[in-house]
């Protein structure tokens, strides 16, 4: 990773550990849009898992609107948006700053509205020729331990070593990619006239599985789509399971990996169109066994990524191509 | 409201207060599946805008098996099983006895596995000759503001004021449902072939949209879905917007109201099949006007079971026949 990149998390993580010091730090607030949101899900359910301090995850105009009563000076805020200008996300990085509360926030885009509007910013490279350590899924993972290393000092060991493993990441997302190329070239020729298709997932791994459905499927695809909590599947959305209707279903590797794997059993008896990613069956090598769960959800996308470019192929529809956004006024 | 409903409330915000008083109330969960989980989305919602102290939502199974860092003696947890039987509900309410938690359960049935697991249950009415009065939705929404009056102290005459209140409901409910009537019944016929429907929304009115899209369509009518909140809509699923795609969207009567209504104006645009709920259009007569935005999903979930009885009538496909559920082990 480019050391402007490391720097730059190191700068935000330090903000973190002072407020710390300073007894300024009792709430995390993840807030952001579509995919940009999906990408913090997995840092949200691990500062859940590993945190007594409370975070939660808020679609911008939400936290914008409907702000949490919790919410003051000793927040922390970390915002995501591309582009740097979805307003909505830019206004609440803004809130934040002016509530004197801790303001992070992700772009590619240095100097944007975003960028501007936050305290701490961090930029991460996209595009033809930026090297996969230095793209969101690389950046926003190392910045995940470097935070939760200044949250929680006591094991703050074990998180420089998350942190370090972060790494051997654009290796392992190759191999994962490798490992499954076969089975979403098939699964995308069979569902490339598929007019919906469903994801299900959950834990670390329900942001990816929300954002193949949300991005990937009905922005750029236009597939109907939903992506199902694996605990939510049998109260009520398995009754819709059908020989023909496709599923994309992620196992986790981690604590709930249980839920996922009892809603497969049971897709697997009534469906025939079933893309299965199982995050066990990913190399893990160089990652500490102990937060090989918060590397499966980057090692997921890097599968599903297949997925979508052979879709798209098969199916004929670029994932370039919008009917409404960048098209017109909304 | 019968007594025996108001005494099973009482107690369990008595206590609350002896925790708040002993300074072990510091978080609260609300944990439960599916359509239960759905009815307490308006309460998550209501106590991380009116409380300070964290509160959270997971599916059963998420809490047991990747159980927040946070969760200890000094949490509420609230759980809620129609049959009192849902296995990772009745292990949530058991969990948070033995951790010495406050564990309160909303259940249908006296005396099943959730009601015992509970240190504080509540009973609900329910089915033929139960009065609206003392069915879920009247029983929960009084809780909740017995609750926040014994986690609100300083606002506890506002939070008295809402819990009284609630005697209104059944009427007002009678009248979203007559006001409404027409739109559904007409959009009913007009959806009653179509394989997908969108539902949309957000806020304290989330919840419902999302039971409608799981629970009334998936589940009951075979229907494929997904509630889009309407802060996500913009940032990739309105891309499966068309002419032909329905989508049923509540317009909020509160602080996300803005949202439901640039997402209404968009898909008025591009869809001609939408049923519009608007929120600002029910009756709150004898409601005060500072907690009409959490009176609104119980209005809004009576003028869906108008639509929801239509479609099952035009469609033919009865809303009680399942495939999997209560059929088979799983």
């Amino acid at each position: 990773m480019k050391q402007e990149h490391i720097d730059q998390i190191e700068a935000a993580a330090s903000a973190i550990r002072e407020r710390v010091e300073a007894g300024k730090a009792t709430h995390v607030y993840f807030v952001a849009c579509g995919g940009s949101q999906a990408s913090m899900m997995p840092a949200q359910y691990m500062f859940d898992r590993e945190l007594a301090i409370p975070s939660a995850i808020y679609t911008s105009n939400e936290f914008n609107y409907a702000t949490p009563k919790a919410f003051d000076a000793s927040s922390i805020v970390v915002t995501i948006s591309h582009s740097g200008t979805t307003p909505e996300t830019v206004a609440a990085a803004q809130k934040a700053t002016d509530a004197g509360a801790l303001s992070i926030a992700f772009s590619n885009a240095v100097d944007s509205p975003l960028w501007k509007a936050a305290s701490y910013p961090i930029h991460y490279d996209h595009g033809e020729g930026a090297e996969e350590a230095d793209k969101s899924g690389s950046v926003e993972l190392r910045a995940w331990f470097e935070f939760l290393k200044s949250l929680d000092g006591e094991h703050a060991e074990r998180w420089a070593k998350a942190s370090s493993a972060v790494d051997a990441l654009p290796e392992l997302k190759a191999k994962a990619q490798d490992l499954y190329r076969d089975d979403c070239v098939r699964f995308a020729s069979r569902t490339k006239r598929s007019k919906l298709i469903y994801t299900m997932g959950s834990g670390a791994s329900y942001g990816e599985m929300y954002a193949l459905a949300i991005c990937w499927l009905m922005e750029m695809q236009w597939v109907n789509s939903n992506c199902i909590h694996s605990g939510e599947y049998f109260h009520g959305p398995f009754e819709i399971t059908d020989f023909d209707v496709p599923f994309i279903i992620s196992v986790g590797n981690g604590a709930t990996k249980h839920l996922d794997e009892r809603a497969l059993a049971f897709a697997k008896q009534y469906s025939q169109e079933l893309l299965v990613l199982d995050e066990n069956a990913f190399s893990y090598e160089g990652v500490p066994q102990d937060v090989q769960e918060y590397f499966a959800p980057e090692l997921l996308s890097a599968a599903i990524r297949v997925f979508v470019e052979a879709h798209a192929h098969d199916s004929g529809h670029s994932l370039s191509v919008r009917r409404y956004m960048w098209q017109l006024e909304y």
